[in-house]
């Protein structure tokens, strides 16, 4: 399709579609003779990626870049992929926000161990922003006990038992690695939200016992 | 103390104290003849406040006097703190994203529903922010299967179930109402951190089996 018809499908104005190829997170077109460069349903699919992360994820230009970098790269396992579209993904969550102090990485070793979670966890991008988590709780006033760090690992594995399970049930892989990365970002906002209805819930359910 | 010692104390610069006072985040100090203004407990205990929902939860300043009202109305039973802090929080996550189609609002009110959630559930602000993520999911190509979204349904009501049992075993009610709003921001943050550590457990176990 030329590009007017791009923008009617995607909704994109032109000058962003442009602005993203110079940037590089959409391929350019074809050139087919003259003035008529062509795109095709992979730049329509492209686009509506980038929206979700932008508009959802609200990832920066420069962080989506290297999301789409991730899943761009061919071949690459499954476990690497998630990790560098995490390591993409975190820059948002922890950027402006001091290093996490070492008794709160402590803490949250010793729940990846309490919780018997694999080694490499360890080593996971996502061990930083809960520390530095900890340490704001920390500055605010507030000691979170274990109990409170277990209940929330708990439901961290459920939560990635799902996500697990979704991308296993996609046959290709450039779709499982694609979910993967969506899922990511849009799974935090859909946790958000559930999180919120559910404190209403228990909030109401302990207002009556 | 003078505000020079609550620089010291807060590590807020008094240029920074001086802005907040002007927004209406912080009271003023008080004036004790002369240039002399003097500073409390309960202006720096604000300060670490203030910091912990600018550098961990993201919140713009005009989100933080929201909160703070909602803090600082006395009396409030507890579940309408948490709703009007849920709500100006829901600022953050929901800013330039379009309304929620009303088949995702419908798929969140059925998840509401096969939970056995308190009816008031279908009046939460996160409704619209899971509604929205559910949304997203299907702009970028991905059908939630009702698994999907009872997975993460399970981990929320685990998440709220910490933080009611955190916010349960507190005596003074400002003290609880204090908890619920750092905690429904920095909650955020531990969740997604220790989200990614269980995605990489989950999928070295997977790979693994």
């Amino acid at each position: 399709v030329i590009i007017s018809e791009l923008v009617d499908r995607s909704g994109t104005p032109a000058a962003t579609i442009k602005f993203y190829v110079r940037e590089g997170l959409l391929p350019a077109g074809e050139r087919v003779g003259g003035n008529r460069t062509e795109y095709t349903e992979a730049h329509e699919h492209r686009l509506r990626l980038i929206r979700a992360m932008l508009e959802v994820g609200k990832l920066s230009i420069g962080s989506i870049g290297q999301v789409l970098a991730a899943l761009d790269r061919p071949d690459a396992p499954i476990a690497d992929t998630f990790e560098v579209a995490q390591r993409a993904l975190a820059r948002r969550a922890a950027s402006d926000v001091s290093e996490p102090s070492a008794r709160a990485l402590d803490r949250i070793d010793a729940l990846i161990d309490r919780a018997g979670w694999a080694a490499g966890c360890h080593d996971n991008v996502g061990r930083g922003i809960a520390a530095q988590a900890v340490d704001a709780f920390a500055n605010a006033g507030y000691e979170l006990p274990d109990s409170y760090l277990d209940g929330y690992a708990d439901a961290a594995v459920r939560v990635a038992t799902a996500d697990l399970t979704a991308v296993g049930g996609l046959a290709d892989p450039s779709d499982m690695a694609e979910l993967m990365v969506v899922g990511t970002v849009l799974g935090d906002t859909l946790s958000l939200g559930l999180r919120r209805i559910a404190q209403a819930h228990v909030t109401s359910e302990r207002l009556l016992s």
